[in-house]
C-alpha cells in the first residue's frame, strides 16, 4: 500500500533521546518498508527512515531554540497542508502526530487512522470528542478503557513494537540482582520496589532519572535507602547500559500506582528474557501473564509470590515479547487495520 | 448582518495592557454592535463586550500560567471547532486571529475574510500561500507592499480605527514640547528624535518601555542624553498620563527606521489635534499628509522643514483623524467589505 507516516516534528525520528511516538514511528515506518509498503514519512528533516521523508522544517522543533513553543504548531499546520496537497498519492494515512492533525484528517479524501499515542486530556479532548467519528487506535485496552471508550471510534488495539532482537539475556547463572528502570516518582513505585528487593532479600539496582518535580520524593523515599551493594543507584542510563543490566536482571520490579496504558519496561524485561514483579494497574494484566510474571494487588501478595519466579524461564518471557510486542507483530497489526479502513471506503 | 469575529485566545478583548489586535477587535465589535449588527465574538473568557461572547477558555492565554505555550493551540483548534458547528448561524466570519485559523477557513460554507494585524513572516508564509485564495484586509497600502502583495487575495485596506474621542487637546497655548512615544529602539528612531529635538531647541519627553534586547541601544544612543527638562524619559506610561501627553505636545517625533505596517501613535496624536514630525517610511505618507505633519527624507529635512509646523492646525489633525482613523470609519469600511464578499457567495 502507498501510506503517509504523520509524525510529530518535537523530535526526530528516530529519537536522539526521549521520544516514545518517535521511537515507535520509526521501527513501523522501516518495518513497513520491509514488507514491501511505499511509505512517505511526513517528520522532521534530521529524521533517518528507510521511507520517503518530506519535511517542513529541517531540524526537529525541540532541538530549535529559535523556534518559539508558540510557533511549533505553524510547522504542524504546513505538514498537514503538504499532506493534504500530495494526499492523492496515498491510500491511507496513519496520524501519530496527535490533536493537532485531527481537524485536517477530518477533511481528507482518503481514510486516516490516528493512533493516541498519548491520553486525552481535558484540554485537548473537546477537539477528539468533535472529531470522535475519525477512526483512532490504542495502544493497549487499559488506555482505551481510561480515554473515552464509549465515545471514540476506536477500531482496534496495537500494542507497541520495540526490536526484539536488540535485547538479549545474560548467560546462564549471571542474573544476581532485581531491576527498577524508568522514572524515578511515585507513580512508578520506586519505593515499593525498595522494599519489596529488601523482603525478599536481593539486591536491587536503580535506573533512570529523576524529574525536577520528583526531588522531594527522591530526597525522601529513596536517598534514605541507598547503600550499594544491597540498594544502588545508577542515574540515567544509555541503550547499551539499559541492555546489559535487563539481561542480568533476576526480575524487573513494576509496582506502578498508576493506570500506566502501555509499559515499555515490561515489553523491554520480556525481550532480554527477564520476568516482571508487578502491581495489577493499567496494561499490567494485559501485557504480561502467569508465565512471565508475578502480577498481585499488594506488595504483600507480591513478596509471597515471589518464589514462584523459579517456574518462569527465559524463553517464555521472550516468546511473549515475540509474539505481543515485537516491531514485526505491530506492522502486521497495522496492515489488517490499514485493509479493514480502506475496504470501507 | 449576523457576524462571526474571532480574536486571538493571547489577550483578552479589550486587552489590559499591551495586546493591539485585541484593542481593535474590541473597537470594532462594539461599534458594529450599535449600528445593529447580530455579532458573536469568539475570544477569552475573561473578554467584556457588547456582542455575544462565545469562550473555550477561561482567562486570555497570556494571563494563564498553567498552560504552556505548545497547548495554546488546542484552544484555537477549539473555539475554530466550536465556530464550525455555528457556522449556519452566521453571514459572514471575521478572522483576527492569523495564520492559525486560516485551513479552518477554507472549508467555512460561508464568506471570511482575514485581516492581517501582523507581518507574514517566513515561518507561516507557506500557510497563507497555500490558502492564498481566501479574502485578506491589510492594515495599510504600506503593509500590503511588504507582504505578499502579488500571490494574497487582498480585498481592501481598511485603517485600524481608534476611539478618536478619548483623546483630547491642550488648552491654546499649553503646548510646550516634543514627544516622542512608543518603543525606545532604533526601528522607532528614539536617537533621532532627540537629535530633532536638540536641533530645534526644543524639550523632548520621551514615554514607553525599553525591551530586554534594546537595553543596549538605550545606554549607548539614549541613556548618556538624558537630562530633564531638556531631554527627559517617563517610563512607560498608562492611558491617561498618554492622552495627557499627545495633548500638550507641539508635535509628535516619529524618525522611524523601518517600514511600519501602521503606526497607531500617527493616529492617536492626530487625534489629540497634535501634528507629526516623521520620516516617510512604511505607511507615513499614507496616513499623514501636509495639512497634518512634516514629512521628509531625512532628519535635516525635518529640520529644515520644521518651521512649517506653525502653518498646522488642530482641527486640521483632528478632521484627519475622524475621516479616516476613527473606529466609526472602521466599521463602516468594513460592513463595505462584509457587504460585497456576500454578495460574491
Amino acid at each position: 500500500m502507498r501510506i503517509a507516516q504523520l509524525a510529530p516534528l518535537t523530535e526526530p525520528v528516530p529519537p536522539r533521546g526521549y521520544g516514545g511516538t518517535e521511537l515507535v514511528v520509526s521501527l513501523l515506518t522501516d518495518e513497513l518498508v520491509a514488507r514491501g509498503h511505499e511509505i512517505t514519512l511526513f517528520a522532521s528533516g534530521d529524521s533517518r527512515t528507510k521511507a520517503k521523508l518530506m519535511s517542513v522544517v529541517d531540524s526537529a522543533l525541540r532541538t530549535s531554540p529559535d523556534i518559539p513553543e508558540r510557533r511549533w504548531m505553524a510547522y504542524d499546520l504546513r505538514s498537514l497542508l503538504k499532506l493534504e496537497e500530495m494526499q492523492s498519492e496515498f491510500d491511507v494515512i496513519h496520524n501519530h502526530m496527535g490533536w493537532q492533525a485531527l481537524p485536517a484528517l477530518s477533511r481528507m479524501k482518503l481514510p486516516t487512522v490516528t493512533t493516541n499515542h498519548n491520553p486525552v486530556k481535558d484540554y485537548c479532548a473537546p477537539i477528539y470528542l468533535a472529531l470522535r467519528k475519525l477512526p483512532y487506535v490504542s495502544i493497549s485496552d487499559a488506555y482505551r478503557r481510561f480515554n473515552y471508550p464509549d465515545d471514540l471510534n476506536y477500531v482496534a488495539t496495537v500494542y507497541n513494537g520495540i526490536d526484539v532482537d536488540s535485547f538479549e539475556s545474560a548467560h546462564p547463572g549471571k542474573r544476581s540482582y532485581l531491576l527498577f528502570l524508568g522514572r524515578l516518582c511515585a507513580d512508578k513505585g520506586t519505593a515499593e520496589s525498595i522494599e519489596i528487593a529488601r523482603r525478599v532479600g536481593l539486591p536491587l539496582k536503580i535506573a533512570g532519572k529523576v524529574d525536577a518535580n520528583d526531588v522531594e520524593y527522591f530526597d525522601a523515599k529513596v536517598r534514605p535507602h541507598l547503600k550499594a551493594p544491597e540498594i544502588e543507584y545508577l542515574g540515567e542510563v544509555g541503550h547499551a547500559e539499559k541492555v546489559r543490566l535487563y539481561g542480568q536482571a533476576i526480575a524487573v520490579v513494576y509496582p506502578i500506582a498508576f493506570e500506566e496504558p502501555f509499559g515499555l519496561v515490561m515489553a523491554e524485561a520480556l525481550a532480554s528474557g527477564t520476568p516482571v514483579v508487578a502491581l495489577a494497574r493499567g496494561s499490567v494484566p494485559e501485557v504480561l501473564d502467569q508465565n512471565t510474571a508475578i502480577i498481585g494487588d499488594s506488595v504483600d501478595e507480591l513478596v509471597k509470590e515471589f518464589p514462584r519466579l523459579q517456574t518462569i524461564s527465559e524463553a517464555a518471557c521472550k516468546s511473549r515479547a515475540r509474539d505481543l510486542f515485537s516491531k514485526e507483530q505491530m506492522a502486521a497489526a497495522y496492515e489488517r487495520v490499514y485493509a479493514v479502513l480502506s475496504e470501507r471506503c
